[in-house]
């Protein structure tokens, strides 16, 4: 059986995004494959960076340099705890979710805190070991998020533009560096300003989506497909 | 005198980033400006969005809604006083400066969350006024960041490509988004892997450019500046 990690950021179980992560668990589980969520805010996920990630004497005590520090206690087995479960959940992981509301044209910061701490130098990535000789290969992506703004407003000629172009940092930036595959992304608009009945059809369409979904292939990514 | 708000994300002041904000602390007192910096982590600045931003009761105690809550909470003055606090600075400043090493082409975390936190609705957008009619016009922000990455990495046909894809969200999604007119961002590139004689050339230019900052004309925030 697969296995699959939900990195999940909402506050509230009713949610949407909630709803979207219990379908995708229910889903998943039911083919077979073996689903684990890390609920961010349920376990008040530290966002920050900071010497606290390191356990023991540092590199260099003069002078405080995350990068470093945390890329040569990650070599000798010294990162914090929180930070060794979530790279385990990671690299047993064939495909990762990240659920989540987007804030100001990215993830809430509680997740960006994740990616900030997990996908450490050393476990991830490692120069020259980023982009498709990236640490974390073989396995696969997908971010699954909901919007406040329109379908309309992230079009190409919309005030916000091009919903594709907001994915650079984290598809590319992020998961392409670390050598993970990229699926394409889902997104629900405004499901704050649709019926009852739109947002059940939204659940439906992700369960839908689901069903196939080991059969899809990576976007390219490339920076044609997110400006061209 | 002109008011400018640093908002800075560093764990060691010794860092070149500390550098550049004391710098910029510098030069503009010297020019009779009136200088607040947040110094996010020395703040232990909250980076995450929960029901402990709202003081008192809910709008909505059954569906927890972040957006809506802070908004409401906004406009009976019910904000956490930490965030009133961070908007009565933004509130007061004709410029912001973020001051942050570049995570994952984007902002450190802990920033991320000031974002999402301080320019709640109601106080930096409410609909329809955002974009050319946010909520903070007549205010200036500048985007002061170091890579890891190097120049060549981060030009178009480099493997991260442009740098300015990933202004996008920071400078349209969030500072656009709330009526702020963006200067053009001020960029150290791998500072870590030039001589030491270098990295002061990058703060004297910084001091070099804060000298004629005022006379700058923001730039033209539509995709063609960061996708053409």
């Amino acid at each position: 059986g697969r296995k699959v990690l939900i990195v999940y950021a909402h506050q509230e179980p009713k949610s949407l995004n909630g709803s979207l992560k219990r379908v995708a668990v229910e889903e998943l589980s039911k083919q077979g494959c073996s689903v684990t969520v890390s609920d961010l805010y349920a376990m008040q996920f530290e966002p920050r960076a900071t010497r606290n990630d390191i356990v023991g004497c540092l590199h260099n005590s003069e002078e405080f340099d995350y990068g470093v520090e945390t890329w040569q206690a990650y070599k000798r087995g010294g990162l914090s705890s929180d930070l060794l479960e979530e790279q385990k959940k990671v690299q047993e992981a064939d495909l990762l979710i990240f659920q989540f509301p987007l804030y100001w044209f990215s993830m809430p910061a509680i997740m960006k805190g994740w990616m900030d701490r997990v996908l450490a130098q050393g476990f991830a990535h490692e120069y020259p070991n980023c982009y498709d000789s990236g640490l974390l290969q073989n396995k696969l992506a997908l971010f699954s998020f909901t919007t406040g703004g329109s379908k309309e407003m992230y079009a190409k000629e919309g005030i916000s533009g091009d919903i594709r172009y907001l994915l650079w940092p984290l598809q590319h930036g992020i998961m392409h560096f670390c050598g993970v595959k990229v699926l394409a992304p889902h997104i629900c608009f405004a499901p704050e300003y649709v019926s009852e009945e739109k947002r059940k059809e939204m659940l439906i369409a992700w369960a839908q989506r689901l069903k196939t979904l080991w059969k899809e292939e990576p976007i390219n990514c490339s920076p044609e497909w997110y400006f061209k």
